[in-house]
């Protein structure tokens, strides 16, 4: 039951609404920005003079309009001004981005490491502070770092990022962004997140879920997990920790084991390790070529590997049918790995969901795959680190500026 | 991404925070309230002042606090100026209350319908009128009628409230909120909503969920629904039709028949029927005495009852455990019958979760059962019916004295 703001807050929230309009929806003239945000002409005038004064944002020319008359200027975002650094610590490979404001990809580095990733955090950190220190060093002259944000596949405490479990890392109670933060030495706080939290953001913001207030990104890779998005928020639960379908029973009595030590779980039965079993592949080998694999070999007509498919689609569909009964989306996308077991197995997921969700919730639910492709998890994390500047762009600027 | 808010509609917010606060916390001075909602203590006088002059609050000598010096005044809530109306249509009975600002009940009702409710909605509306324009008519003298509100057990639509399945009264597509409207003519319109969703919204503004702001209310009668608050907010879902846990699958092949057509769903194996079937009970006499019975049987030593608990208790148990991993609750409460459920079974409720949800989010989850009682739903009805008056108090207040 906290007070409204005060003039000054209200201004830096229109400052920040203005920067994150053009930020996801990129060049936008003065009268559209006005009706967006609700605001006249001559306020919308005040702001992007101040964001331009700051740098964040430039006004010019639009592109060829074809129209006659003298074109309206728009505001586009500035990419050489600000700029975060996105890490993500994957199954197969570390990827590392140094992202401009507007979501250009300024720089990108990869570094697979095809035997899994290192178990110890120390190694891990010294690896991403390799090619994060390399792209610091070639940054634009003007720019400011405003955000680093690193994701991982496990479960990360709410807010301060510590490291809780990574079954496939073997990591507990891990402190990474302090590990990245005396590499690094940013100005800035490191920020850490669970991978499908950050998949969703990324749908949320510049994927397929753009618009919609009421999502769920499943993440497929060893595991499964869930980012969910409700009523235009991420949910996070108590500690951080919320979305954790993977582990969802929907086996109880005659399920799989699972790695968290209970039977039946979503990821038990419908994960890498049980497709690539099912199918008669050797189940040491994970991971996004071998599950490719099997799904063109069922296109091919390989009957383990269709059978396979269609006992994972099954489980799947189930788990979809309980997130929709549990959290009525109006989507549900599906990353990772899962984009090819979904295209795969999609008529028996389906089917599931048919026989298993309410008719009401399932009637207006579409399932897609993601359209941001491997790189969802790491736009995930280079929005989260700009989540600081696009909240409060003056401020955050002059704070990091003035160091 | 909208602007922020204008002065006047920052001064309407600081009012409803501040009657929010007197309504939620009863009688409370000038230093709380500014310390409450970081107000310094002009502005607040200005507020109680605008507020007093309304009628919607008083300021009066609090009880003796037993220290010396002037005692500082405080500001109550006014019971008698505005007033709720809130309908619960339970599967046992209709229930009616007459509630006043800081959730005082003035009067209530009770209409029993022993071979359940009536399946025509028309007829319930009837029934509910009857009391409802009763109680209506006894209000005190300038109290204003600010808000209708009723419970059913089933999915319901949002905002709209149109009822889209009640399994248990056979109605779908029923516009329950039109026929109270036209049998009642009340000068706000009204409001319909799920049990399990008021259930939610009762416990965390005046039940054991004081203060957390991540809950998930179970509620038990003949199904199971939840109600979910997360980041302090009711979780709704696209279309309102979200927490609908009862239709979890939790046992999909072996699974005991639901009445949604699919099979294995948590209230069918662990909702009322399921209890009185394994204690060898009668399935046709369902309803808390029923439930209650069993308990009090395995508590003297009945064989059946005792299993039938245990194995109802493993199912709910496994159902808190998804809920565990989903939603990252700190607070899992049970009503309804699941409050003698929980009794009778708590030991192997909680070992379920403990083998089922993850360490990480099971370790700080607190059980209770509910407080408030058979009120329950009714309580949170009269919160929803409370809440425009709590969000914009003077513009709601003159609009319906104009009447």
């Amino acid at each position: 039951m906290k007070a409204g703001p005060s003039q000054e807050e209200v201004r830096q929230h229109n400052l920040g609404a203005l920067l994150r309009h053009v930020h996801y929806e990129g060049p936008t003239s003065r009268a559209v920005l006005a009706a967006g945000l609700g605001l006249n002409r001559s306020t919308i005038l005040g702001l992007v003079g101040d964001l331009a004064a700051a740098g964040l944002v430039r006004e010019e020319l639009p592109q060829e309009t074809g129209r006659a008359g003298r074109p309206s200027l728009v505001v586009s975002p500035e990419p050489a001004r600000a700029h975060v650094l996105a890490l993500d610590v994957g199954v197969e490979r570390l990827s590392a981005a140094l992202v401009g404001l507007g979501g250009v990809f300024l720089d990108r580095r990869e570094h697979p490491w095809p035997d899994g990733p290192p178990q110890d955090p120390a190694e891990v950190a010294a690896l991403l502070a390799g090619p994060a220190r390399e792209m610091l060093a070639r940054t634009p002259d003007g720019s400011t770092c405003v955000g680093v944000a690193a994701a991982v596949r496990g479960l990360v405490r709410h807010p301060d990022g510590l490291v809780g479990l990574t079954p496939n890392m073997g990591w507990k109670g891990v402190d990474l962004a302090g590990a990245l933060t005396d590499r690094l030495r940013p100005d800035v706080p490191v920020l850490v997140a669970n991978e499908a939290n950050l998949g969703a953001l990324a749908e949320h913001r510049r994927g397929i879920g753009r618009g919609s207030r009421n999502l769920v990104y499943l993440h497929g890779e060893i595991g499964i997990g869930a980012g969910v998005i409700t009523a235009g928020e991420l949910l996070r639960g108590e500690r951080g920790y919320a979305g954790e379908i993977g582990h969802m029973t929907v086996n109880p009595h005659q399920g799989r084991p699972c790695g968290c030590g209970a039977r039946g779980c979503l990821e038990a039965e419908a994960g890498e390790r049980a497709l690539l079993e099912a199918a008669g592949r050797d189940g040491r080998s994970t991971g996004s070529e071998a599950v490719r694999a099997v799904v063109t070999a069922a296109d091919l007509g390989d009957v383990a590997a269709r059978a396979a498919l269609h006992r994972v689609g099954d489980w799947l569909g189930i788990g979809i049918a309980n997130l929709a009964n549990l959290f009525d989306p109006d989507l549900v996308v599906l990353g990772g790995t899962l984009r090819d077991v979904f295209l795969g197995s999609a008529a028996q997921v389906r089917s599931r969901i048919n026989t298993n969700a309410l008719a009401a919730v399932r009637e207006q639910l579409r399932l897609r795959v993601s359209e941001l492709g491997d790189d969802t998890v790491l736009i995930g994390a280079a929005e989260l680190a700009f989540s600081e500047v696009l909240a409060r762009p003056l401020e955050t600027l002059a704070r990091l500026s003035a160091r």
